[in-house]
């Protein structure tokens, strides 16, 4: 049997200290040995939206940040990394010993958010800082990658409910559930994943798939079994011939009046024409409370599409091009050092230029509510507008009263997305929203590049 | 404090029961409720494959068939489940003592697979079989999807060692240990990932990044200090000026002869020039056993353009573009119903077709030893070739005699990779790989669709 079947199927709460990049411990203890325990500040943001999106909704980042306040290494952990050869044992003493003592400051969830803007920053010494990198961010990555793909869903449904369908698609075990939580901050209406379900608390939905049809020697057999055993259920209707088996349906509900069927779901062929033909057989019928709802290799752009063309649609299910968030799949997220000892920090190579020092977010509305601009600026400045970064971790403790229910992140996100400029919540490319970079941050910059020049020339 | 915080990080393995979409609960507890127990064959495969594949890598099914055989619910998952109010409390019962009685045949791990071919098949009554299909598609999908997309980054490096640098991008914890299993099976040399390494005993790799310099006053204070911490190390040469740093670094071994290092890592910039200057003022100064490594930004198009360009680069590390297998991080898996109760089952839904039966793929070489093509078949028929499909599950029991080791694994699927038609292993796309499929699945298509049409006619 193989290594990878001997142990358990699953990592454990204890193990989260080794998901890191190895050399996040290689410069630790380099730090550690060197006696570098001066207080870093690091900043995770992108420079670039992927292509197709406008914003992203940032999502993870308080989640992560409660995280991290319980990370630790047990004795398993530490015995794992002593098997690696490169740890000494004073330093594994040190980590064993490890909590999280420093500082964080993070968006709220759900937060539309525009390169090089701060998701969270965390200040610390620098060695507990470097530490939390690769976990930080393959929390948030995930998340706001998931968040930000299900709102372009959202708004192309224009208020129809859309429905998780991705589990199979989506990348382990570990996405599907937290996905839910993304999903559910940026207005899913359900999912089809019941450990995501029951974990973050959004519907499940489901019903049946064709293989139920197929196992039948009869379509109708199954479907109306079906209907008695689970009032009010969806029933899918297009595993042989959409239309015929609607009408087949209608009569069925003639011949038994206590069929209670909430909606019928199209699976392929052309929907927009499907759920015009049956929508005009469902009303003829008196049936006009049965519910069409679509599935089957949609993304917003085609849900966009049948709404404009008027298909009489009244929910989407959406699976592979959620579930991995095919068309940008991933983001650039960086975790960069800005500050150490007291000093602005720099990166110079081409085409990574980072901000130094520890930020702050201002975001302005016209008279009318609508978000017109950013201020990015040093944290102890002020600018026009609302601040929108927000201690939640101070020396180590999580602030559990900055954290507001999942219910509230998606309200507040929801609104702040309908306070976007309409080009931006629009699926083509917009301009850019505007976000203005302080003078004082540039000024750190110029103070930092001076310093580096200095030391190179020297 | 929200839901989510409140419940334990992560699932264990009696969650994995409720990893699943809530139709395969509704689909089986009607099965149950009719008295629907005879056996069921599905099939998990796909009908076409991504853009820029000209092969699939099938990886996962062997060890998602094992994890299957250990499928159960507890009574945590069990009241769970009774809060969703959906579920009689016989069903329940019945899900209490559920364990997977059917058999399992699969595709050896790492074998190279086209469309229509079964990764696996299952049999089993057919509530059973039903319920593992969104849990096994979750499962082979993951390590399908990354381990193709790892095998186009070792083709394109030809021979040079690729490293997975992608934990950060990848989506989820789950992802980023299992995907390294993938990774080991497709051939990489060894990744960041500390937990993925010691789970799947692939070379953990990794030294600094870019903050530790910036964390420094000085950069050759953090290079040299690093060097003599770890002897052997790779050093980051990028941060500032890389042909500068390289400069200082050959002046640093001439004043301390002592210093030992392996390697040394370019992460952007002009790489292949760069590598070329770097290249020669090491081998000048007599350092030819120093290395060059390059990161940043890398994909398989990229590696082949600086190999073709001479760049003199002995190792490559790969993030984004491998963690998400951003250019086709989803692969439209089907699980599919083709045989109930001794008959072949069909699903006629427009461009979703799927073939009968259970099934053999038997592939074919040619004299020099590259294959030419495959056989799919009924699972009782013979056909040029080596049979590709063997059980791994019998009657619920994991048959651990059918599975290698994880190096046999990747030494069978390089070998494999290397016999197909040369074409297939370039990075564009190529004609397609021949599947002949045999006569006798096409009279079981045509029974069933005369069956079908009598049925609709009745």
């Amino acid at each position: 049997m193989s290594h990878a079947m001997r142990g358990k199927e699953l990592p454990d709460e204890e193990d989260l200290g080794l998901l890191t990049d190895l050399y996040e411990l290689t410069m630790i203890q380099a730090y550690w040995a060197k006696g570098m325990h001066d207080t870093a500040t690091f900043s995770l943001f992108f420079r670039k939206l992927p292509a197709h999106r406008n914003f992203m909704l940032a999502c993870g980042q308080q989640y992560a940040a409660h995280l991290v306040t319980k990370l630790h290494f047990g004795e398993r952990q530490i015995d794992k990394l002593r098997r690696l050869d490169m740890f000494d044992n004073d330093f594994l003493d040190w980590l064993a010993h490890f909590r999280f003592t420093g500082s964080i400051h993070a968006l709220p969830e759900g937060t539309p958010i525009f390169p090089h803007e701060p998701l969270l920053e965390v200040e610390a010494p620098i060695a507990e800082a470097q530490l939390l990198e690769s976990l930080l961010m393959n929390y948030v990555h995930l998340e706001t990658v998931l968040a930000s793909k299900a709102s372009r869903l959202v708004l192309a449904a224009e208020g129809r409910p859309v429905v998780d369908f991705g589990m199979r698609r989506m990348h382990g075990i570990d996405a599907a559930v937290r996905g839910v939580r993304a999903y559910r901050v940026a207005g899913l209406a359900g999912t089809s994943n019941v450990l995501g379900a029951l974990t973050h608390d959004l519907p499940a939905n489901g019903t049946m798939a064709h293989s139920f049809i197929q196992a039948h020697d009869n379509e109708d057999d199954a479907l109306l079994g079906f209907a008695r055993q689970y009032p009010g259920t969806t029933l899918l209707v297009d595993t042989y011939d959409t239309v015929e088996a609607v009408k087949r349906l209608i009569a069925a509900i003639e011949r038994e009046p206590t069929l209670d069927i909430g909606a019928i779901r199209l699976d392929s062929g052309d929907m927009g024409k499907l759920a015009r033909q049956c929508r005009q057989l469902l009303d003829d019928a008196g049936h006009e409370h049965i519910r069409i709802t679509a599935s089957g290799g949609l993304d917003e752009y085609r849900i966009q599409q049948l709404l404009a063309g008027g298909a009489p649609i009244d929910g989407f299910g959406v699976g592979t091009a959620l579930g991995a968030a095919s068309d940008a799949p991933c983001l650039e997220l960086a975790y960069k050092l800005t500050e150490y000892a007291g000093k602005p920090r720099l990166k110079h190579s081409p085409g990574k230029h980072s901000l130094p020092g520890r930020k702050q977010i201002y975001r302005e509305r016209r008279s009318t509510g609508e978000f017109m601009g950013d201020h990015l600026t040093l944290r102890d400045e002020s600018a026009p507008g609302t601040p929108l970064l927000a201690a939640i971790v101070n020396d180590g403790v999580f602030l559990p009263e900055a954290l507001g229910s999942p219910d509230q992140a998606r309200d507040a996100s929801r609104d702040a997305v309908a306070s976007l400029p309409a080009a931006l919540r629009g699926l083509d490319s917009a301009p850019a929203y505007p976000v203005a970079i302080s003078e004082r941050i540039h000024e750190r910059r110029r103070e930092a590049e001076v310093r580096l020049e200095l030391l190179s020339d020297g």
